[in-house]
């Protein structure tokens, strides 16, 4: 015990610090590099096949196997956080526990879903998706059709505009990630690229957008620039591989990688080919915030780099001084991440996380980085920059930019839009963390 | 209308055909390529706002959004088919429906099973992980330590070594291609890497295998070699995001990407390094079938490349002449597929088909191939070569080598393994699509 003591000492003072207060070089996660550093945190006892306690689950049969798999009663505490439980007459928002996730992308049952009027049970067999307005020949597919052309699959998370809008309030509110960040997740979408409908219909030259409108209730609609329909836009028929469910549009949901997450029509059912925006509710209320100038911040559909820690989090309490991975995602809607800094010391010294490959496209990157925590007070954050430059912004050159608090008409709900600033955890002397301003 | 038509007979004609009986060159799934192909599937009619048919979900709010998603109704037939949907003493497969599903992996309630014992109800508070043996320190490992260790994603693909047994009779058996080959599923696995663990208990330089134990009723356990377990083993917590589901190992799997499938020991609670492999039920009996030149065909680990097609498949019937996309999965324990070719006059002349990219190592490949159906007979075939050139063979060649139905002792329950050849959908002029050899 005493050797393996020593040698544990030794291993700690040769991993690389690369910032302060303990952050260490992203190369420890290599295999052999932390040997040592962490064998406190295993019970370290003789071990041998008799001293196995048998637990009741390993003296019987277990339960049947069923046709479509489901949970362990353990995980039932693994859910989506509801604003509207009783579905009452107003939007309901459904966040993902990004805290007790990991990897690279959210299960179906667990993406985040906002809906403004329920999930409606639609029949696929009698859903229509129609493309018509300035077209050469306005057509109709049914669901079957859609099935024959060729497909593409692509890992895309999808973001509210709204989602992380607790940040700009003028004081930290106290809650889990899975509440300030909850509205944002990553899935594969597999379908048709609207570009091959619509150049079934032929585009008339005067067209500069599509409308795109939806079968629910609300019958939601938004305009998007012909560029972007030509572009990734994709007609989805399958999320992680399986049909999308009801809360993301099932049967067929229109999917602009990286883009407004209000802007992926569920349940589509038409695209109009237009010369002008229709101007629709939620492009000239929800989302046209006025900024500290006074100008609106409308039709603005891209979600910015953005980058959040997950583990630690608020919730998610630290057990004693040692060795922790910090870890969590970061993606833009510009493409590919290209590099995530953490800072242990509220952004004094920062390192180089390592990132899960491969990196896809407009989609959630994991990033790992390895820490030693003294026991000490530490703020935790992480920086994301994109294929194209574009470098997360602080929160204070955020807020100097888009207002603490949005300036908004009485009218609109929702306060503030597209925050992608740097999120800060500190880390008490306890091993609570809390959600601060750094 | 006419000039339509007389648009979409001339693009057809200018789309290259890469091999017989109506393949097209795979870049005719890039835009515009197709345009005027496939005009035929939509309805064309003048549509307009006043004209979209208002069905009930359209008029009235849905149901509430929950905590975890479910599916939509329509879709509750696309589950795993059962061998034994009542629990009896003994083996259970559920299977998954590769014809039903899209995209390159496989949704964890869809993922298949094999269970000798049915799914354990495993306290993850009270399971333990051991590693000993020839190790220089024993350890015993919680699940909350575990969640310390560095972690990593792998995209891999778990195939049992039974996987298209099927294939072995003399005749072709009628049955989908979840029948044949359902026992093949992908998911991204997220956990610690094996030989982080290892490394922690510290190496007897005797030790040549380890042990990997399972706290299911019958402890299965499976001998794997040293080196694999340093290579890219993983003790896996998390499969698509979420936490592993009982089916497949909760709390914790030993994942061995790209080696047989019994291997990934689930509800994994032991890791003893040995000397010598322990000749456990599964490696001396099942998995150690008599070749036809009498030797055992023992402690063969890896699945090697393979590809099936998908889409069309027994099932899916073909709805008239005129365009299909032929699609199905490909992988290879080896690493990544490098190529795969489509024929569909049963292996006179072959077109390579598109990958959908990024393509990870020992995960699944979707791959797709336009093709003009002119309505008379076809043999569909794909075959995938993976980055060490090797390339699936044909039934013939290993036929030649692994006998058409290994000659097995009478103990032994399952008659063949490894079934890695080429699989041949007939397609009548009905548009039935049959399963044949070729």
């Amino acid at each position: 015990m005493t050797m393996k003591t020593d040698r544990s000492k030794r291993d700690l003072q040769n991993l690389a610090r690369v910032a302060g207060n303990g952050l260490l070089d992203r190369r420890a996660l290599l295999r052999g590099t932390l040997t040592g550093a962490l064998t406190g945190y295993a019970l370290v006892r003789s071990v041998s096949a008799q001293q196995l306690t048998e637990e009741a689950w390993s003296l019987a049969p277990g339960t049947t196997v069923t046709d479509y798999g489901t949970r362990s009663r353990f995980e039932n505490n693994v859910v989506r956080t509801l604003s509207n439980p009783k579905g009452e007459a107003r939007t309901q928002h459904a966040r993902t526990p990004h805290h007790l996730l990991n990897g690279t992308f959210t299960s179906n049952s667990l993406h985040f879903v906002i809906s403004h009027a329920g999930n409606p049970d639609i029949d696929p067999d009698k859903h229509r998706l129609v493309i018509h307005g300035l077209v050469k020949q306005p057509l109709e597919f049914t669901l079957n059709t859609l099935m024959r052309y060729p497909m593409v699959s692509r890992m895309t998370f999808i973001e509210c505009g709204g989602n992380s809008a607790p940040l700009f309030s003028p004081d930290p509110i106290q809650d889990s990630v899975q509440a300030l960040h909850g509205l944002v997740s990553c899935a594969e979408w597999t379908g048709v690229p609207l570009a091959s409908l619509i150049d079934e219909a032929g585009i008339d030259p005067k067209a500069k957008w599509v409308v795109a409108e939806g079968a629910d209730a609300p019958h939601l609609s938004r305009s998007v620039p012909l560029p972007k329909a030509l572009d990734d836009a994709l007609v989805a028929l399958y999320q992680n591989g399986e049909r999308i469910m009801p809360g993301n549009g099932y049967p067929v949901r229109l999917v602009l990688p990286g883009w407004e997450g209000n802007m992926n029509v569920k349940f589509l059912r038409r695209i109009q080919l237009t010369e002008l925006p229709n101007m629709s509710y939620y492009e000239a209320r929800t989302y046209a915030p006025v900024l500290p100038g006074g100008k609106a911040y409308q039709f603005y559909f891209l979600q910015e780099v953005k980058s959040f820690i997950t583990h630690p989090s608020p919730g998610l309490a630290m057990k004693g001084p040692g060795f922790y991975e910090i870890s969590g995602v970061a993606y833009s809607g510009n493409g590919r991440i290209s590099k995530v800094l953490v800072s242990a010391d509220g952004g004094k010294t920062w390192g180089q996380a390592a990132l899960q490959e491969p990196i896809h496209s407009k989609a959630f990157t994991r990033f790992r980085m390895p820490w030693r925590w003294d026991g000490g007070p530490a703020i935790l954050q992480s920086r994301a920059w994109d294929e194209s430059g574009y470098a997360q912004p602080t929160r204070s050159q955020f807020v100097a930019t888009r207002g603490q608090t949005a300036k908004v008409p009485a009218v609109t709900a929702y306060p503030s839009q597209h925050y992608n600033a740097i999120t800060s955890w500190s880390i008490e002397r306890t091993g609570e963390v809390k959600h601060v301003y750094a």
